[in-house]
């Protein structure tokens, strides 16, 4: 595609003034995500701080046929904002206004610039919370368009069920509003759901409207660790199908463990554990955990650790949330591939050892971990990003590990989304008839192929 | 549209034998619904009986250009089966197979035509339930269709949050299966959302993998009656608020009780009153009832009648299920027009004052009542079907109802959908630019519009 055009730079300056850059720097940034996937920089970068200065850009690339990308924070680990194509960067950061917080229907509507944790900041006083947890500091918009979970989803679901509305500007230069604040509706189709994961290619989010829970009375953490990875698998699912409604519930492996303790100077046994989060009254949150406990001897556990404490309950998940970033420090230099399959829980205890199986074969360490109450876990795989023997390597391994997901009736991701990297599995995991009704939406939507082109899939094919 | 071709009858019987049906019975049969639209009969009738012989029957009327209308058990309340284009019903009653009970994921696939009071039978062993409950006996297929929900979604969710995967045969004749059994996925657009909802008028559903939950431990039922309506609702909406994770919450109001007392043969006061259903632990179910008895008595609520007996709670939930009927027969000959708006709920006590407003200047009983947790509800406008000045005062009462939900930034149907009645407040919920991307999709995946034409919008437009 071509470079865009002065004239087209000209019309981006008339619009937004000084909020138009081409500087190395800022283009730099915007083209690097923390995908292992190479960086690829837009040619121009744009600060619009409301929806119709978006309308306006889009209207322009549509005119001068410039690609456009949606840009949050860049905390995408599929490549979703790497301008491949080169065009504009639509960067959304400074729309981060909070529209409105209804807390009697336990709704808000911000800007989709808005961060997960400015989002909770805000609401700190209306004893209200938005749950979706990825990790990263991610936006709304972000979030909604990558169909993001994390942690907290084992209770409270994922962007797909905490979005009630969207405000986006279509390839078109429309703007619509999909949905209502109503909790239901049965009115036509569910665009929401449609721009909910499609990762920026069919419109650019820029209002979301988000449900929100009410502070739990009472919150507990708990750890507890296992001679067997099985065991603390078996712990989770068992608790799932009790209907134990754990807040959170993640298992990191010995070697995650051990990676995390260096990285975050804690000192947990090096054993494959569990980090568990309790929501509800006080008596209930003693309830669950109660049973978990129970579960979790029967499972062969070790010391059910419980706490009610806040500062504990921040230590844990700070060191969770750094987990990525210890397993990085275990082999430096290295790039990660980060894998992402989810499984029925079912048979979620069987995949991981057969991707163990795998590993030992391979005489490969990798940290494992995730959201195994949902059947969703991450494999780090750690690859000197100049041997090209070392990436295939790992890159092979994943290759089996989905594979082996998809045969369980599981998909090649939870909550990373197929961006760049995983577009060779989606017509295996969707058929190429799902694939090719997609493909009919996109072009529906996008016919030239400016939003975000080359994501989720090429439109050759 | 033409008629069906003798050779294209000829092609029909060739592929299903006698399951072909011309008769002027089976016909009506199909060619009526519960709403107040006229009859529309289809042409022909079909009964396939797998995946691949709907896909036989969609790509004949693709070749020979007849429209199809999908079939459950007809309990549509918007004219979503009439085949106002004519052509042929797919009836799908005769796919029945319950394919796979998988109790430790917590998932169920079924053929299109199981109903759902069939799936809890075949359920009851497992521990397991299907909670979605529209109060008529529909097939899986058919709610998914409409995005259906009912008495408990306030606490599981509507079919949106509850169908995990499809099959499903694409109007050129592709089978698809969307999504998997993973409890998550972020794997390309969600094409299993896009068809809950749609009416028929992207595919013809064939199988449904739904999200199954262990039936609680404990289930309370209550009932409790005020002085006024306002007093249920506020008390509904303070529990929601406070997180009361109570299973369901309807409300009747006064003239509704008294129908249901004469339908139904039972006493109850004739007053605004709520049925109210708790799942949990035995305590959490004590926990719940208590908080909801406080905050009921603090809003003028009478005496709180709780039972864990479950003649108790099935004689409530029957009573509730016959309110329609009920409601019917204080108008004997009348056909109903069924409003079905939802709004915010913190806007829900001052929609349903305007509505009584209206009803009371314009000298109009209606009985009304509804899902007020999740802010739906429903009025049944009574109008002599032969009186076209009656009709359309009915008409415009409903008119006036849902502006008013719409400005609370509500919608118009909460889950009866939107069929032939709603088609003239799509425009105005969705906005243009909405419903021009919804008729984008409609025309990428069926640009011959034969699949369930006329339903949700027309093409024309």
């Amino acid at each position: 595609m071509p470079c865009p055009s002065p004239e087209f730079i000209h019309s981006l300056q008339a619009l937004l003034g000084d909020r138009v850059s081409q500087s190395e720097a800022i283009r730099a940034h915007h083209g690097h995500d923390e995908s292992c996937h190479p960086d690829a920089l837009p040619d121009v970068v744009v600060f619009p701080e409301s929806t119709e200065e978006v309308q306006a850009v889009v209207r322009l690339c549509a005119r001068f046929a410039v690609p456009m990308v949606p840009y949050g924070v860049g905390s995408s680990v599929e490549g979703h904002t790497l301008a491949i194509h080169g065009g504009v960067c639509i960067d959304l950061s400074r729309m981060s206004r909070i529209v409105a917080v209804d807390a009697e229907d336990l709704t808000a509507t911000v800007e989709a610039g808005v961060t997960r944790v400015r989002l909770n900041q805000e609401l700190r006083h209306t004893g209200l919370f938005f749950p979706i947890d990825p990790g990263a500091d991610a936006t709304l918009g972000g979030m909604a368009s990558t169909r993001a979970s994390g942690t907290n989803a084992v209770r409270y679901g994922t962007m797909r069920e905490n979005v009630l509305a969207l405000t986006a500007v279509l390839p078109n230069g429309d703007i619509v509003r999909t949905g209502s604040r109503a909790k239901k509706s049965s009115a036509g189709y569910d665009l929401t759901r449609l721009l909910v994961g499609a990762e920026g290619t069919l419109a650019v989010i820029t209002e979301v409207t988000v449900r929100l829970y009410g502070m739990p009375e009472a919150m507990a953490s708990a750890v507890v660790n296992f001679d067997s990875v099985a065991g603390a698998v078996d712990t989770v699912i068992q608790a799932i199908q009790c209907g134990i409604p754990v807040a959170r519930a993640e298992m990191l492996d010995a070697l995650t463990m051990s990676a995390v303790n260096r990285y975050s100077k804690t000192d947990y046994p090096e054993r494959p554990t569990l980090f568990l989060e309790f929501h509800g009254s006080e008596a209930g949150v003693a309830e669950q955990s109660l049973l978990f406990g129970e579960l979790a001897t029967a499972n062969g556990g070790g010391e059910f650790v419980w706490s009610t404490r806040d500062e504990e309950r921040n230590r844990l998940w700070q060191a969770r949330h750094n987990a990525y970033f210890a397993g990085l420090q275990l082999k430096p230099g290295s790039r990660c591939i980060a894998t992402d399959v989810c499984v029925p829980i079912s048979r979620l205890a069987e995949c991981i050892e057969a991707t163990y199986r795998d590993l030992e074969e391979e005489g490969i360490d990798a940290p494992l971990f995730g959201h195994v109450g949902d059947g969703n876990f991450h494999l780090m795989l750690l690859a000197d990003p100049n041997d090209a023997a070392d990436m295939a390597r790992m890159k092979a391994v994943n290759h089996r590990l989905v594979e082996r997901a998809l045969a369980m009736d599981g998909t090649c991701t939870g909550e990373h989304g197929i961006g760049i990297g995983k577009q060779r599995y989606l017509a295996a995991e969707a058929g190429e008839s799902a694939l090719f009704a997609m493909r009919a939406i996109k072009r529906a939507f996008d016919p030239d192929n400016l939003m975000n082109p080359g994501k989720i899939f090429s439109l050759a094919g």
